[in-house]
């Protein structure tokens, strides 16, 4: 999948694939969303050498689980509405790739 | 939950509860798969600010949660071995808190 | 939600929303996996009646889970195809409330 | 493991492992959840005959999703109490087999 480009991605000159479009609101929000998330790794390797309750530190992971699918909300919408529905609207081919990539996207991020 | 303590778990000076029994390969492994994800996170953050195709930050999200999900496969071990084994021996008390205690570590984690 | 109503939806005498299109084969493929699901249902009724073994009633029950996720990811294939691509053609009012519709999906469905 | 065989289990004259011990009130509970998710499977079968509208077949299929998970959780509190809680009295050998199968049964069923 690295390496499929639709019209809806477009490569930099370093090969990785880029967004057609991103809010900068929304990726404000993902950056200090994912700065917390760094401190609350932090948080449990420190938990872990002070060799926490177990259930306290569960709590803490599922609450990192929680961040982290706030951050991929925010990724999809953005993504539904740039890269999406550029695909979807430039027709047939590039709409069929796109609805199987959501459904990957959808069902891989579930887990 | 924070404030419950059996006699499966106990405070030290800082007043956190504290594992009763924790495996010295099981915590240096937890270590490295946490600074591992520290890493990913930063990854993350790098990918966000550079716009990257939101189908392949999605990946690389989905495998922080893969990667935390190891974490807690390893904890919960521990903690079934030491832990809830001390309180189920204990006896009829202790044994009905760490078994609610269980189920709800469980179902909050899966999530 | 229930009672929203965008161009990719429509109501019947009944006034149960309908789906725009439906590829005949994709429905036939759900309503055989639905029925082999039932079947499960009453399987593990059967299994809670004879006092099963716990681990062989989660194992059943995860299958279940799994059947249901291939309803879902069906269902999904053809929402965006049909459904989805419909309000986002047709302009941003519709456009917007489908995104914000597809996300809600995605992570309600992944619980 | 639908083979292994520890003293937290038994088997009957058809071969199916059984539970040491079942709580009447939680195995009717659960016969009457699963009859009503049965009902729940049969509504899903009539909306997809019915061409309904996506979103809201997701919504049911949610439902049973969450509905499954109530069924484990009443499960695994009687499987903790009961088959568990014997092999962990039981000694190292069979208590080190029931840590591994709980860990197993955790993270297959919280997919």
């Amino acid at each position: 999948m690295a390496t499929k480009t639709t019209r809806s991605s477009k490569h930099d000159s370093a090969g990785g694939r880029k967004a057609v479009g991103v809010d900068a609101d929304r990726k404000d929000r993902n950056l200090r969303r994912l700065r917390r998330i760094e401190g609350q790794v932090r948080g449990l390797q420190k938990m872990v050498e002070e060799d926490r309750y177990c259930a306290d530190i569960m709590t803490q992971i599922a609450s990192v689980h929680e961040a982290l699918r706030a951050v991929g909300r925010e990724l999809m919408r953005n993504h539904l509405k740039h890269c999406a529905t550029s695909a979807i609207r430039s027709g047939a081919g590039d709409a069929d790739a796109m609805y199987d990539e959501l459904v990957d996207m959808m069902y891989k991020h579930s887990r």
